[in-house]
């Protein structure tokens, strides 16, 4: 048997662990009995020890060694890149530092909880501070093994081939564009007459109206799933695609957003080609890639006047909702308000991504040492004030509000804005390539949206970079002038 | 670290691989989608490797040898014992075997249901020989490793510690005591007045009510849950333990009673000892000591009039079913009628011995190379004829009815009815030792019945065998006058 034989049943095995372990998450978050959670936590531990310990052996090494003198075509090199990667992450990073960055994350993510609870920064400055040196010691040895900055390593991580500099000048572009327009946007939406939703509908009725718009985009609810749980998300195994929304019941379109937005995940990850499922080269490129395809949905699509005037009719003619506050041109200024909002999951696609710009600019003054953990709280109120003129009076409105930090999640931030501009320059293209797309969604046809995503961006899994993608797809690198386009069309 | 901790540390990754496979196995039966399942084989495929591999290693045959030198408290040998055993079991099978009976009864299986819905068993005749073949030879590797009658050490894999010439001498006495009485009990059954059940439930209100008896019974549902399947089981993991059921609209006490027998099943499994959680001898000792449990529940406690007394004052008052037909006297009638069915889960618990004396004399003559597997038809219908003087027509009421066969588990039937007894067995001293037990059924009190259970029974896990924990508490080995003296009380 070849080495890259090897290698390729060794990283399967290790798919198989983590395509358990996505079972096992989703299951605690839907459906497991309270107290199993200690038992839980101990399954898990197993399988991702499993894992790393089987991806980052010296034997892995050595077969990596040994195959790249093998004869391989360019699919498998493009495979063998990604084992190298994948064992260079777990090789690198000695498994004594994992184990306490994971001990120390679990306890400030406690911490945390009493923190936010308390709106007392004072309680887990400490513990976040231990989790940002073990974190620069994590992305010192990243950076030294893949030849990136240290906090572009943490990046990595997340979105491969990640560059800060480059991302740093889009984001740059970005704020100067946002900051200003925002104020202008607010105020020619204060002259709009919106109606509230009126009818209160159903947990129930919401779920079975999700999963008929569900199946009409082409989520297969053969290989795939909806659930509820506190946090929404994207997870389950390969083949067995499970998203997961909450309800409530006074605003029924914000679980129907957060469904769009994970079926856009779902969609990524159901499409990946089956002949190299679970191989390193066949699963979804990166966290910006993914957050592309979820905001391509959810923005691009759900929010778009078409997709509400197939809505408007969907829910007058087969739900029986009626009252005027259901027309689609409502349901459009629902979905477009823009405010300036203290908490990144409450806000608009706007001004969501100065939130990210806000973490990111910090973030790179942590790994840079330009500000330590006390300053933290003062740098969040001085950079939100700088970005929304606003002024923040409670840390639980500032930098207590996202569990990444306290989760060990550094360099993570940046993709949910990396994702939005991705989107908006493949939906540029989208609409170019099928000038009837629109009309198409207005009659509730999406069979064209779906083949268009399949064929230029989810069969392409890891053969490429999320860049060499945009390039293929838009003939241009990452480019904020399309995401600022589509902002001013739609809110100008 | 001693060998001793050495291996209590594999074998509780082990207990995790298997304990993950359940959640695994719940999932697929439960929740799954449906083209998930050959992803799902692989993955459980993976995790059997990865405990069979660990569990079997040389390694933990020298740690074994070296324990066995170590000094080591009662408690602790007794874990080693049952570490040994688990070993043999794993190690004495070479893995290519293991292999070969895996992949022939996934065949044989697949051509079981063909071969039933045509009843025609023509069609797994081959496969299922060569099925046998090799459950051969097992059985002659395993007797050898274990010092048993080839067919006795099947029988062992699943009650460590049955002696086949003590089930034979009791199941022949069972049998000589039933296939007479069951003619007179019919008789005597043809003179009741019984009432149909009026009201059709809903499934929802099913399980509102099976619920609500189980929380009663003692349920935890913050360590457990119950579901729907096709083939109701109790599984999950420790400490984690998941039941299901299927309803029926027209016959809703089929549910409730499936919900019952499975209830005492994962009260069994919760009430192991926590100190010797994911160690072998903290786990439930066999499958006829599980079957007793369930049994007791469903048979000795469900279906008694203290029960049904509950249970009918329960619908009135709290579900509002007020028609006559939810009377206790009734209920106790419709959960105690007697008949000849062809069909082992179609049977009640007077006629259902003799259905598995039947399988268990002729999985003696196949595994004493009696009769070959051309002979089954022939041989299983002298069998019904002989035990219940009834002709069989078809062999899908006959030799193809059960699943056991055809997916490799010989020596599992006997285990049924090994629980029947020993359920009859304990349930007499209960009723010695708790006088008021009764009464306190009556008035929905079981605290004191679930507390007999674990002190007991539940929380000896492997720490004895079946029937050391049937002496130590009835002070009597195996014996089927009890439940001959049961059958009298309740059906003379």
């Amino acid at each position: 048997m070849s080495a890259y034989i090897k290698l390729k049943e060794i990283f399967r095995e290790a798919s198989l662990s983590s395509d358990i372990a996505g079972i096992l998450h989703w299951d605690m978050s839907t459906m497991m009995p309270t107290n199993s959670r200690n038992q839980r936590a101990e399954q898990l531990a197993y399988l991702s020890k499993l894992s790393h310990d089987k991806v980052s052996s010296n034997k892995v090494r050595d077969l990596i060694s040994e195959a790249k003198n093998e004869d391989l075509n360019k699919n498998d090199l493009q495979n063998l890149k990604e084992i190298e990667r994948e064992h260079k992450l777990a090789f690198s990073v000695p498994s004594d530092l994992v184990e306490k960055i994971s001990r120390t994350s679990a306890k400030c993510e406690g911490e945390w909880q009493e923190a936010k609870k308390n709106s007392n920064f004072n309680l887990i400055k400490n513990t976040l501070g231990e989790l940002i040196n073990l974190t620069k010691e994590e992305a010192n040895i990243l950076g030294k093994e893949f030849n990136l900055l240290p906090y572009e390593a943490l990046v990595n991580k997340f979105e491969p081939e990640s560059n800060i500099k480059l991302i740093a000048n889009v984001f740059h572009d970005l704020q100067q564009f946002l900051s200003p327009l925002i104020n202008i946007i607010i105020e020619k939406q204060k002259s709009q007459k919106i109606l509230p939703i009126q009818s209160k509908i159903s947990e129930i009725k919401q779920k079975e109206i999700a999963e008929h718009i569900m199946k009409i985009i082409g989520f297969d609810f053969k290989r795939g799933r909806l659930d509820k749980s506190v946090h929404p998300f994207c997870g389950g195994s390969t083949n067995d695609v499970r998203i997961t929304t909450r309800y409530n019941k006074e605003d029924p379109f914000s679980s129907l957003d957060g469904v769009m937005h994970e079926t856009g995940h779902a969609l990524y990850e159901l499409n990946l080609p089956e002949q190299w499922s679970l191989q390193p080269v066949g699963k979804s490129r990166g966290m910006a890639m993914h957050e592309s395809q979820s905001l391509l949905i959810e923005m691009q699509i759900t929010r778009s006047l078409a997709f509400k005037k197939f809505l408007s009719k969907l829910l007058k003619d087969k739900f029986n909702f009626m009252d005027k506050s259901f027309d689609e041109d409502n349901l459009y200024l629902l979905g477009t308000r823009v405010e300036k909002s203290f908490i990144r999951v409450e806000s608009d696609e706007v001004t969501y991504p100065l939130h990210i710009i806000l973490r990111f600019n910090l973030e790179r003054k942590i790994f840079n040492n330009e500000i330590s953990v006390n300053d933290i709280p003062d740098a969040w109120n001085e950079e939100y004030k700088r970005l929304f003129d606003k002024k923040i009076e409670k840390d639980t409105d500032g930098c207590l509000q996202d569990i990444h930090w306290f989760a060990g999640l550094f360099g993570y931030f940046p993709t949910y804005s990396l994702g939005a501009l991705t989107a908006a320059q493949f939906a540029n293209q989208l609409r170019v390539d099928l000038p009837e797309l629109d009309s198409n969604i207005e009659k509730g046809k999406f069979d064209m949206l779906i083949k268009w995503l399949k064929t230029n961006i989810h069969e392409k899994a890891s053969f490429f970079s999320t860049n060499e993608v945009l390039e293929q797809v838009t003939n241009s690198s990452l480019n904020a002038k399309y995401f600022k386009n589509y902002i001013n069309n739609r809110y100008l």
